[in-house]
């Protein structure tokens, strides 16, 4: 498939010409802003969710479970799974292919992994394409799934106009897991592996806790809701609070401002690629040489270069 | 204190003055450039050690009993504890200061938490600008502690010039615990609360993964040590074999390469938050605008604003 014609076809929502799409994406590179680009104005209808929380809380499991009850709503679903610790990226990690099974045959899934390899401008950039590209294809539903709960997975998942956190019981009794400041992103709170001793007592902790930050300010109260993902029990509660959100943010012009704070973020990250990509080169080196030497520091360095341009 | 006294009693090792500054770095500007640009060259003396690890694995134990037996070695310790997940920057964190108390009157040691909130360069910027400002105040060692090991975490503990992965007795059995890219990283493997059940197996676990990645390519083949943190048990054999790395970097010639690393990626940064801020005014906002309504798109909004400096 020639790189021209990779546009037209992943508008009509070819799935191979998506996946291409996604790689060139990753490695960078101006044929691929170009891409990026002449998709950009076709995204922007995709509900997009993220789902983050600790290792072992069941992300994966809780994803396929959505992914299934919105094929069940003949809604499409784009899933985008992201492991910093991966080396992978691309289709065909063996983990995905086994966790995603029931939704392997399913022209109305499409499962993507990004690992840490690829591009330069970082993963959360290559998620960021990934997704416009997913949705520039036509997809309805386009699921993050983080695998950690590190600050770039946060900002990962927090990119999403939806963000659920998931818990498991017992969570709640460790100081490291149910922060400030993951509260503070969760549109939709999870208490995944409900079936587990401890399950009401992390919910009335999760609800105690979301009660204490007094009311919220954009108006949207969080919803914290049992699951146990393996066993689909809770999931279709999950979708209709993640449209009822969805309209939340349309109804209260919130996903307006939304659409402009995530807009700057891919402005940022764009400009950021890009000057990088344009001042690489002998005075580069050169003068990271003279900063590895001590003969020299970042920030006259910076100033420099960029008044070079 | 005014801001101009602050590099010069800095550079004596004046620890408020040092404080003063690394807040000063983390609000950013130019003020805050041209401190960092004084410091830099007076940088590059201290032995940097990244500890990183899944959480519960007992890092802040650890890295106090670290610092504890550098002073019973007359060494001056610097500790950054970064956690992404906290609002707060600076000194006055409770449970740092609970869990440092044995080092707390002791003037042989600087302690700084760094949290989400402050610089919008991120994280990983604001904890590079306090590391390279202890170092330039004249601490010996400066150990670099992360709360978790997202992709965030673990690119700053890798900043360090030597990089200790912290595992414990029990994580080996879970897939998500141990990856391949953790492993790449490491220079030295501790496994904490080696007193537990399991710790044996975790141990011979960690040495045969790293058996099967053959011989090393940089000739230092990472040790895989056993300690109970809360005992001081194995800490001396850590700082033995952290000093051994040092010296392994110095000998072997891959202390320029690192530090050329570290040059290229502090001038990265410098550029990148360098060029957000020069561009940001009326034209950004107004392609921001565009991009939110579809109507543009970042990767030629990037173009545009780059050919305008």
């Amino acid at each position: 498939m020639h790189i021209p014609d990779l546009l037209p076809r992943l508008l009509q929502g070819d799935r191979r010409a998506l996946a291409r799409a996604i790689s060139l994406a990753e490695q960078g590179g101006s044929q691929a802003r170009d891409l990026l680009a002449g998709a950009y104005p076709h995204a922007g209808r995709a509900h997009t969710i993220g789902i983050t929380g600790p290792p072992g809380a069941g992300k994966s499991t809780l994803v396929n479970a959505l992914a299934l009850e919105l094929r069940r709503q003949k809604r499409t679903v784009g899933i985008v799974a992201v492991d910093p610790t991966s080396p992978f990226s691309g289709g065909a990690v063996l983990g995905d292919r086994i966790r995603m099974q029931p939704l392997g045959g399913d022209a109305g899934v499409f499962i993507r992994s990004m690992g840490s390899r690829g591009r330069l401008g970082g993963l959360s950039r290559a998620t960021a394409d990934a997704i416009a590209l997913i949705d520039a294809a036509g997809f309805d539903v386009v699921l993050i799934e983080t695998v950690g709960a590190g600050q770039g997975e946060v900002d990962i998942a927090r990119t999403a106009q939806t963000t659920i956190v998931v818990e498991v019981p017992g969570m709640g009794d460790d100081v490291q897991s149910i922060k400030a400041g993951v509260l503070e992103i969760a549109d939709i709170f999870v208490v995944n592996k409900a079936d587990r001793e401890g399950a009401d007592k992390t919910l009335r902790q999760l609800r105690s806790m979301l009660h204490l930050g007094g009311p919220p300010e954009d108006g949207w109260e969080p919803p914290v809701l049992a699951a146990v993902a393996s066993s689909g029990q809770g999931i279709p509660e999950i979708i209709l609070d993640a449209d009822r959100h969805a309209a939340h943010l349309r109804g209260a012009g919130l996903a307006d401002a939304h659409a402009r704070r995530a807009a700057e973020g891919e402005l940022r990250a764009a400009v950021q690629e890009l000057v990088v990509e344009r001042l690489r080169g002998p005075a580069w080196d050169a003068l990271v040489a003279k900063i590895a030497a001590r003969q020299g520091n970042p920030y006259s360095a910076a100033e420099e270069l960029i008044n070079s341009l």
